[in-house]
């Protein structure tokens, strides 16, 4: 049903088969090219596609895009439009570049560069962040480190796909580097906190989705409806600062352990592409109320994997997840969130909390690998992490397998520099 | 120093006494005027004043605005600009209608509007939204009704300016309705939550205030530097669902509880307005770590009223508090946002929690002026709230007073409208 789904069609321009983008997934994204003109534009193979050169060319004609809707530094003009629109574009795309036309050269040149030429940038201006927390192994392992393994999940878990709101303006994007953060922490045993740079620098293995226009303040979105508010995903790398983390939050939730920065990947996959990789999620005990049941397989299979990369090793993976463990889906997500009256706007970001598997190999953040550090992790050169460590470099990987091409995100990759120092 | 502060300074506007509005104010706003153009625009005592005809008819110049900065929706654009400028632009309009200064006739009819004949507007376009919890009182209040009198104050809340991010899209302005919010409930004995509206509609009593452009990600903003990244102040009701709040809170804080709506007074009250009116805060012990410390006097002298009204009786006050009786101030606020390295931009707001003064009868909320509901206020009709109904009107006020005149906020209203049907 959607055309650019059709998992037979080959392009013209050449893809290898473990690459991330084959004309199946047609993301879309922002970046700088070699002439310093920024433009909205997607990716087939190594071959970044001007999206803003191809309208001005008219290949969009009969797409109610309205004009320069590419010749922008965000997607956000284009996430306010609505889905028969993306998936219009999205489908002229995958007929533009099939295997059965053709494109003039003088067009090529003026469309295509390869993807090394090309900078990528910030994809979305995000207006509103939240982040959820929505896997339950993740959910129960932290419960069982701080609470009761007896009573890990908390009263509200199973009834609420609980979540916060974040910061936005701190959302960069993977290549960015990041300093260390300081801030207050309350050593073991003491009074008194101690202020420092952190010493329990975590990463967290998420998934975010990005939001179309939706409703007037007061009007809620139903499971039925939000798939079409849903315009596509990224990785999402939620860092955290456990020992500001756990002094701070109580009672009002992660502050300045989560707020110095989030890291995204650039290449926002639409919801549309993920389809063919809908799966059934766990069945949820107890039922949940009426406004969070939904119909359909609203799960993706979407293989995870974390590295740590250093100047002293090649990128070692430490974990392996799937975005399919989540118990509560984006639908359930969206809804919870805008029951009450909540509105969005196109370009906010919703993260799906640190996605745990059942096994220890799967965990999605340092805490629970090295299991609060107890159990130290080996490096390819020998030496040992409790958590991340200065000039370390984060690498999260996400792709969806079809029998003959995957559906990729790329990665997002991210150097922890050292702290700077505080002037006072 | 500021000279627009003068306060022997009368304007060739008329000004009554008791006017929110002297030329000693000068607040900052957006407005639509009779003819349907939007400007930002100022204020003395019933006069609107459009500063995009003011610029057009040169009365700017000399000042490093750049053009067509009064010609928008919103402040943001002001606010990229910096202190300095700012404070040239108030000096100048205290200039130019200064009591010994004239205007052309002309320019009046250009420049002026009745305040009655322009629709005022969100002044601003909020990035990030943050609320801290910042007044003993209401700290030692809250932990008296859900934790222990003895141990009221969390471990954490004399070391930190505790804050949590909230929800920027539902922010709007004096004059807005709102709906009840509907959302999970846990009812008291009960094991599983139910769906319903609201049962505990509450206010919270805030001041809110505005900042500039801060720096890049990675660098914080001392307490030394902080006035100068704040633009203005504004009222702040942090509206809260009490019941739908208590039951999602644990452990990462309020979310739907209060993200369905907060409302905000339309005019930005500059912090060089205000200067006039520090005061001392309470000492703080135990003593605040070094990066939390400051000079001078930080706190603000703001009196605020509550009044709640509806169609059976006029606005009956329940509650009068005042600014200065925060622990926390803005300097230290925004310094320990930006500590670990967060980045703050143009057009962010911050607002200081409920503000509860030390006697009953100046707490900030229904939950503390009525406690938890064991104290029904009586109203003007006889009828009684534990907490808010349907079609009550919340309104907040707030000014300054000096010997001759007041440096007011004007005051933001809003009907509590019925909850909405919810369509699943």
């Amino acid at each position: 049903m959607i055309k650019a789904n059709d998992s037979n069609r080959k392009s013209w321009i050449e893809v290898s088969k473990d690459s991330d983008f084959p004309i199946q997934n047609i993301p879309f994204g922002v970046f700088k090219k070699s002439d310093n003109n920024i433009c909205v534009g997607t990716r087939i193979g190594d071959r970044a596609i001007d999206l803003n050169a191809l309208q001005k060319l008219n290949y969009f004609a009969g797409i109610a895009l309205g004009p320069e809707i590419f010749n922008k530094e965000t997607l956000n003009d284009l996430l306010k439009l609505n889905k028969p629109v993306w998936r219009a574009v999205r489908d002229r795309i995958a007929e533009i570049f099939d295997a059965n036309n053709e494109m003039d050269e003088t067009h090529k040149g003026l469309v295509l560069s390869m993807i090394e030429e090309v900078e990528m940038m910030m994809p979305v201006s995000v207006g509103d962040y939240t982040d959820f927390y929505s896997s339950r192994q993740h959910a129960y392992n932290v419960g069982c480190m701080f609470r009761d393994p007896n009573n890990a999940l908390l009263p509200n878990w199973l009834h609420i796909p609980v979540g916060y709101h974040g910061r936005a303006s701190s959302i960069v994007l993977s290549g960015t580097n990041i300093h260390r953060p300081k801030g207050q922490q309350l050593p073991v045993d003491a009074e008194m906190p101690v202020f420092g740079p952190c010493k329990l620098m975590d990463f967290e293995l998420e998934m975010a989705f990005v939001t179309g226009q939706g409703k007037e303040l007061g009007n809620h979105i139903s499971t039925a409806e939000a798939d079409d508010y849903i315009f596509g995903m990224c990785i999402f790398n939620d860092w955290s600062a456990r020992d500001i983390q756990k002094w701070e939050y109580v009672p009002l939730g992660p502050f300045l352990g989560k707020n110095f920065a989030s890291s995204i990947s650039p290449w926002i996959v639409t919801l549309d592409a993920l389809e063919p990789f809908r799966v059934e999620g766990e069945k949820q005990e107890p039922a949940v109320l009426p406004y969070l049941e939904f119909k359909g397989n609203k799960n993706i299979d979407i293989k995870l994997e974390v590295q740590i990369a250093s100047d002293h090793f090649e990128p070692h993976t430490i974990s392996r997840s799937n975005y399919k463990y989540m118990y509560w889906n984006m639908t359930q997500q969206l809804a919870h969130h805008t029951v009450n009256g909540c509105n969005i706007n196109a370009g906010d970001l919703m993260a799906s909390g640190t996605i745990s598997g059942n096994t220890p190999d799967a965990y999605g953040s340092m805490l629970e690998l090295s299991w609060k550090g107890t159990k130290p992790i080996t490096m390819p050169d020998g030496s040992e992490r409790k958590f991340l460590q200065d000039n370390d470099s984060l690498i999260m990987k996400a792709h969806c397998q079809a029998d003959h091409y995957r559906i990729g995100f790329g990665k997002v990759r991210t150097k922890i520099l050292p702290a700077k120092k505080l002037n006072i």
